[in-house]
């Protein structure tokens, strides 16, 4: 009689990168080497704890205020959530209401068939072309919607914002989310974009560039009436989901732009060194403008590269899914120290030492 | 042309309970008067910046841990969440998929519907009885599933466990989730039942009896199959949604457990300091289990006194709908100072000073 189960919604669990619990270089989550900026650390030690019985400002005043005036915006034209992901689940629940399939790259981001089918939204996929390009013209039919990285992952290459205007302003008849994860790594933004059309939504996360993963702050920039509906949409279900102390540190990483725009350039700086280092031992990448490296060896497989070096206690992310991209591994970039490591222990797998 | 607001989710958003910016008596929204255990504030000070530039550990091992100990269960038995909202949220989508109709009171929490609505899960709501009790045999059917808050809000009736025994012994064909967020204010848990069957599933918040409303964090305790397919649920989407420092004040609520007995106590003794005042002023309300009272005058108007004690700074829950609750009044529980100075304010509104 115990039949309950039949009404289970039964799903395969997402498997996270592993997070080592020793000592290791960890290359392969995509996280900042560096820690964020000492005035977050500051606005966390200064909460009030009388504050925390109380529920947090569901509207987020604080933090969307800040952002807003970071990005020349009127508060208006932003919204935040727990982490990019949740603003991006929140962004297709509101916006992909279309009978009509939402597009996205084939090798992307793994969590937006995932939205897609949770939220039963038809959805087909795009082929990178053979550099692992995205090919604008097959983005060119009406259709339920459209979400890209920019960079791409985990490619990591990067298009132009006139690339971005083409598919905006050929699609009136749905929105279109430009998810910026990596951007401050280097490339060009469209958050100009929302200043000329009504239907584009550029998503941002404090988790890379910011060095705040374990912070949980992700947010987008678009029109006043897209930010209505998708707030409209959030505060229909949850009112409460950004915590209190959260918003706080979010605002303090914010306001320190010379220390955020340092360890920026420190990361690049490894990046571009990382990127000769690599050549030179014989691996091919598309030319990344993120912070890690999508790299493949000319001879060495990199299913056997990333066992040698979680041998030697540097992880690398490798995905044996799909196909194309099983002889891949991502890099994600540390500081100078730990690429040096990597780079000495690559030699030495190379070798077969 | 630009037709993208067709495929738009168009909702009526929650209006919260309003937080006032200047200094006020607040009891609107279930808050807790005390601040959170001073452990708390030691945790969240003692957070190292550099462990927030990676992520926060997806499996919330040390809370799922310490509430696992604290209830004297396996760790496969909890799981938690950003506050009860997401976990009773999570569990709707994961086990209420039938097509028969769940089943919950038609005055209680404002949230199932609007999950049931947003997951597309038919509901059935079983009016509460003239005394605004639950009626047993109203759920004396088979359906999709069952949810109940005990303490029940915004009218502050608990049942004891038996009650519920009975309800999850007559449903085996669905799950029963109990949802306990009041229930440390004085009333019996079925947690107990959770060892007895499999289809019970137990929803905890450490926003009330905790006084960590800021820093979002609920729980559930279930058979290890439910907690599995929850898990699997949450995972499949969203593996990163419960941040690092809000880990590490959970840990430490849970272990100052003196303090938080303390502080529950003197809750509740006040609870009945002013229910004894209410009765002597001419109000009258079920007998409540829980750290608010829901009270209508036997002469003035819910709305008028509401009205009437916000120009003097005091801030209760007034509900306008349904109409059956529409002369009520919630009252939270503050510190005894505070409730003095409301008594003393009531008794001038009725007098008409």
């Amino acid at each position: 009689m115990a039949n309950w189960k039949s009404n289970v919604r039964e799903v395969v669990p997402y498997t996270p990168g592993e997070q080592p619990k020793t000592k290791v270089i960890k290359l392969n989550t995509n996280e900042n080497p560096y820690p964020p900026s000492p005035l977050v650390g500051k606005a966390i030690s200064n909460i009030e704890l009388d504050s925390l019985r109380k529920y947090p400002d569901p509207g987020c005043q604080s933090l969307i205020s800040a952002l807003a005036k970071y990005h020349g915006f009127d508060e208006e034209n932003v919204f935040v959530g727990v982490g990019s992901d949740d603003v991006l689940a929140m962004s297709f629940l509101t916006f992909f209401n279309s009978e009509k399939p939402i597009f996205f790259p084939d090798i992307t981001y793994s969590f937006y068939d995932v939205w897609a089918s949770l939220f039963r939204i038809p959805f087909e996929t795009k082929a990178l072309d053979e550099e692992f390009k995205i090919i604008k013209s097959d983005y060119d039919m009406p259709c339920g919607g459209i979400v890209i990285p920019n960079p791409n992952a985990p490619t990591g290459i990067a298009e132009p914002v006139s690339f971005f205007e083409d598919i905006v302003k050929a699609h009136p008849e749905c929105v279109v989310i430009i998810d910026e994860a990596y951007v401050d790594f280097g490339s060009e933004s469209a958050m100009d974009l929302v200043r000329k059309y009504d239907n584009v939504l550029v998503v941002r996360t404090f988790s890379k560039s910011r060095a705040m993963a374990g912070n949980r702050i992700g947010y987008a920039i678009g029109s006043k009436q897209l930010i209505k509906y998708l707030s409209d949409c959030k505060f229909s279900f949850n009112s409460y989901t950004m915590d209190t102390i959260t918003l706080q540190a979010g605002v303090a990483s914010i306001e320190d732009d010379s220390y955020f725009k340092e360890k920026l350039d420190a990361v690049i700086s490894t990046r571009e060194w990382t990127k000769v280092q690599l050549k030179k031992l014989g691996f091919t990448f598309p030319d990344s403008k993120s912070n890690f490296i999508f790299a493949k060896h000319e001879s060495m497989e990199a299913s056997f590269i990333f066992e040698e070096l979680k041998k030697r206690g540097i992880y690398v992310r490798y995905f044996s899914k799909p196909q194309r991209i099983s002889n891949y591994l991502r890099i994600s970039i540390g500081t100078d120290e730990e690429m040096q490591v990597f780079i000495d222990e690559l030699k030495m797998i190379l070798k077969g030492v």
